[in-house]
């Protein structure tokens, strides 16, 4: 095998789900249509321009991002999620007209993750500032969110805000993108007070 | 979803056995991971280098593939194969370690695709040139696969040259790339005199 495709084959190789075969089977497509690899490669390329948004944390191209820009979007209420692509799937449920607040993981004591790792001084912050009625935790039902969610809720109470979570129609003891949108939209409509 | 985003899972989406979801995960994996994201961009411009063997149509990146310019391959024999990527798969097997000629497709009267549109004059000249004893048609067990080898056989038989096809050890009626290693070299070692 020559070495480019093998750089291909093994670069392929290293993502999530792809196995050798689906390798091989997407480098041969690349090969035969030399335009998708390019279309890709411009896509790769335009990551670079990704930053995050300085409110919320989630994925932007500069500045705010396009939920905290919405004019329309209920800023009451704050959905707190550990990652931000978690944002695009409750946005997908429909359910959900309020902003976000991306913490960047969850508290995990095995994993030497304590909360001055996570953007809880940010929420606090925005919590502070006003205007705030309601903050959602859209945790996973799991150790690591529930540690989380009972951190948050200790912070968050004395400021008076109130304080919900996901009812639990989200399935336990999977990750939250495993949801489907029915589930999530259940979930959100379902969330009941802590 | 903001635009580099919606643009790396569209192009993602294109890419064979990777749905929506899929894209999804690789898409959120390259972010957290930008040097797995650079190390792919740069293995699709490397395929810029991937040209095609003059003597057997074999992926190479100068000149002769490895196959052909290895002076420790028989030269007496060379097998048949549609498409390059099939000469990856033969070469797995361990089974073989004559030369290749890649046709560049099959005879196919529903596609339009006649003995003209392939590398067959190729073949020939290769066998004209002498040294050749055997042919081994690595082709699929299906119509267009038994077309090709019927008009490569009457082609063949008046030089001199032994022509043999690989043995129904290759499961009949799919593609050649779904066989594995096993049953591929099994195939090889079983082909018989046409």
């Amino acid at each position: 095998m020559i070495a480019p495709l093998e750089e291909l084959l093994s670069a392929l190789s290293r993502l999530p789900g792809i196995g050798r075969r689906s390798a091989e089977r997407i480098a041969f497509f690349l090969l035969a249509k030399p335009e998708e690899g390019r279309r890709l490669a411009a896509a790769l390329a335009g990551l670079d321009q990704v930053t995050r948004c300085p409110q919320c944390g989630n994925f932007a191209t500069e500045g705010l991002c396009p939920i905290c820009r919405d004019p329309e979007r209920d800023r009451s209420t704050i959905c707190i999620v550990a990652r931000p692509w978690e944002i695009a799937h409750l946005e997908k449920t429909g359910e959900y007209r309020g902003l976000y607040h991306v913490l960047g993981g969850l508290i995990s004591p095995g994993q030497k993750v304590g909360p001055e790792d996570l953007a809880i001084e940010g929420l606090l912050s925005r919590v502070r500032a006003g205007g705030v009625r309601e903050v959602i935790l859209a945790l996973e039902p799991k150790l690591e969110g529930d540690l989380t969610a009972m951190h948050l809720l200790r912070a968050l109470k004395p400021l008076g805000v109130q304080v919900t979570q996901l009812a639990q129609g989200v399935p336990v003891g999977r990750d939250l993108e495993s949801a489907d949108e029915l589930t999530l939209g259940r979930a959100l409509k379902g969330r009941r007070a802590l």
